[in-house]
């Protein structure tokens, strides 16, 4: 009846792996780098959407749908985005197949395509290649648009949800007339990722700009939310682009302004991926398995009967029909699982696994004394409530395991946040405890690669928060502005 | 101001192609055969998905997703399924570009995938090679699993929602325990769709099987919806197939019985996608632009604002701004349409040309008086109202317009279907005429392409009505079972 998980105390890394595969999230697929998002990993996908599609709208974005392939030259137009993306990418090249004469089937060398297609890492180049038709004057601006897409980069090393070559995500790509717009905006959207990540994944961000070796290629400027696991390494959430007026540039996209004048238009672009669900397992769940969110959990309070007979079956029922009846009327999800086809022990511990907020337990003895027995997922405590008190107590209870998740996940990382002030320090917490290490860089290019190189460690951001004294560089000892937050990254 | 749209009597081909494009729907991009769903077409797309994904889950499925790419070996294992949708495939054959010696972008032969890899036209393969792993006892079955996704097939010639290289469409895939629940399956799926599209599109359809022909690659039976639009051909709207044993036995999914023998799993699929949009288009709107019905409409209720100065504005806004809060709290999308950037009569137009159902304008005078102006989209009716009479008529009014449409096109379906006796009245009919044409038919696949060669109609169905007397094949005089629906197709 054990769900034989590797503890996260022997091998982080493969609970991680054996998790996201028995709790039903997603599995390797027989194409190398796909995966396959299971109806229990993608029912938690689609709360995520539906949250951050709300949020995209709310805050005046509209949804839109561009080509999956785009031609080989699109790509060559912006110079760095070329280089950061089109390199490890899937090509077609043709677009038939035959059957030889052995009965086999071939790519028919005749249906050769002019010019390659590449599958889409990022849009950027197709969407602007578009907007210069959809912009001629400042009143077709701002263009506010997303996009819920796939995406293939060809990953040599994949994990489930962290890195496939195919992923799924949203990607927003907006046009303004003026620089600041654009600045405002690409900050706004990293504020919203920073508010869903928080209020649902009940995972606590720390929002900072990109080092110029980190930024996403062709960005002026890449504004980030990250994260930290409980191995204590970081986790980048969200990005957030302003792209200047490069796009614009490399696809011509002018506007006239009020006065009459030609303009580039200035861009941004931002994007948060099916990553997040690795950033969701990752950040709470335990040796017992899942642990889930109450806003994001599929099935928030499920019912498990107990009993030994068909009388006993039917006067838990009754009890667990009305409980069903009440709490859906609040709105709160509910399963009862009925199946006579498994016993408890096995419901309690799939359950478990599958991180169910609240688990409700009914036997006869319950029903004697008009109680029920109620075990909390994330600390595993058990209570014995009246039924006339059940649901609002379990309205409560998940607002309470909501936010409790995200104290448990905010402590973990103020624990697991170190300020050094001297390279040989920030090397032995690197090894000893890991997690944020904040520290004094130089701005160089030079010594953020050299701590790579030397530690594999990279900074997460230069954080966006008021911790701004100025300082030494703990390597070189040259002047610093601020410290930066390092760490190593999935 | 006139929007220059080509009339259905002068190109009826070419008013949709321009109705597309001048409405915002759709556009055609720089990659050959692929479209830009524009955001107002995308909205109308999202409330389709919206209302399928909730039928599909109150039905009992569930979404999951499934990789992009599937290895060409995969195509070959279901003999019929390779020949109907692996040779017109965009195929990738390589993985990685380089930057050439003199600097242009191009494929690197080194990375040369072993097994090429084409992009999904439909995913019985991949999936059914998922479900061997999911699937052991009965305990397994039914699998009920949808999935959203685009989908690629290499159209020579395309048009926009109706024929496009990548479109977007969702796919249903189940597995059963038995021959009866997967017929059961397939024909209620098909039910779905037809009530999808009548009761929301507005669409009525006839239900039926697909001859032998007409069959989708590896199925047992095709069932379908066929709608008839305005020009006189029909579309096909959705299908549903029951798949047989044909995938479980090239995909080796066998599940263990309850008195424990190893049997082959059944299978169905379905599938609708965004050619439905076009359907949408030809069915109900005019020569003046759009047509939508109220409950797939982004905007039920546009209100445009008539004013020389800012006094007038104020007071017309006033009543306007009321009238927006009452409608919204009706559960009505309504937009207040205060831009100063254009004049009454391009709102007037350009709602006109979007098929907003109800178009309300108010005036200095109407504000005196305590009335609106308001507009149906699809009579062009107008009537003054009392202030505080709006919301209840927009409400009623909104549920006529639904169902007013629907019975139009019904007319126009039923005044367009013609029961034939001879071949010679059949070719009459077709050519001056069109529509759907019920005749005998003698069964053979002989018949139907000569008819199919001669005329250019296609069977598009065996309808799934009591209009099943027996009689003579039109062509050959041999005995019919039953009349079947003739049409030229889209």
């Amino acid at each position: 009846m054990g769900k034989n998980l590797t503890t996260r105390g022997e091998d982080y890394s493969k609970w991680y792996n054996e998790l996201v595969i028995k709790a039903d999230l997603a599995e390797n697929s027989g194409v190398r780098g796909c995966m396959v998002i299971k109806p229990y990993g993608y029912a938690i996908w689609e709360k995520m959407q539906a949250e951050l599609d709300r949020m995209f709208k709310e805050t005046g974005h509209q949804n839109a749908y561009f080509p999956l392939f785009i031609p080989k030259s699109y790509f060559s137009k912006e110079a760095s985005h070329v280089d950061g993306f089109a390199k490890e990418c899937a090509v077609v090249t043709h677009y038939r197949l035959k059957t030889a004469e052995d009965g086999s089937i071939i790519v028919d060398e005749d249906a050769k395509l002019e010019e390659e297609l590449i599958v889409r890492p990022t849009s950027e180049t197709i969407i602007w290649d578009t907007y210069r038709k959809w912009v001629q004057s400042y009143r077709d601006l701002p263009l506010l648009i997303n996009q819920w897409a796939n995406v293939v980069r060809w990953e040599m090393r994949t994990r489930l949800f962290l890195r496939t070559a195919e992923f799924l995500w949203q990607e927003g790509h907006t046009a303004h007339a003026t620089k600041t717009e654009a600045i405002a905006e690409a900050e706004q959207m990293m504020h919203v990722y920073a508010t869903f990540v928080e209020d649902f994944m009940a995972v606590p961000v720390i929002k900072g700009i990109k080092t110029e070796s980190e930024r996403f290629a062709g960005a002026l400027e890449t504004y980030c939310i990250e994260a930290l696991m409980q191995d204590g390494k970081a986790l980048q959430a969200g990005t957030s682009h302003f792209l200047g007026q490069n796009f614009a540039k490399a696809f011509d996209v002018k506007f006239a302004t009020k006065e009459g004048k030609q303009e580039y238009v200035w861009a941004t672009s931002w994007g948060v991926s099916t990553r997040l669900m690795g950033a969701l397992v990752m950040t709470h769940s335990d040796d017992n398995g899942l642990v889930l969110p109450p806003k994001l959990a599929p099935d928030q309070v499920v019912i498990v009967p107990i009993y030994r007979n068909d009388e006993q079956f039917d006067a838990v029922s009754e009890v667990a029909n009305k409980l069903v009846k009440e709490l859906r009327a609040k709105g709160i999800r509910v399963k009862f699982d009925n199946r006579d086809t498994h016993k408890p022990g096995w419901k309690f511990n799939e359950y478990e696994l599958k991180g169910v907020p609240i688990r409700i337990a009914i036997g006869p003895k319950d029903v004697e004394k008009g109680t029920v027995e109620l075990a909390r997922r994330d600390t595993l405590e058990k209570s014995f409530i009246n039924n006339e008190d059940v649901v609002d107590h379990v309205d409560e209870l998940l607002d309470i395991i909501q936010k409790s998740l995200y104290q448990k996940a905010a402590n973990h990382r103020s624990t697991h946040t170190t300020e050094v002030e001297s390279y040989d320090e920030f090397k032995k917490v690197l090894e000893e405890k890991g997690g944020f290490i904040s520290a004094h860089w130089d701005g160089t290019n030079e010594t953020e690669e050299r701590v790579k190189k030397e530690t594999k460690a990279t900074i997460r951001c230069i954080p966006l928060d008021d911790n701004d004294a100025s300082g030494s560089c703990m390597v070189t000892g040259n002047p610093s502005k601020r410290r930066v937050l390092f760490a190593k990254a999935y």
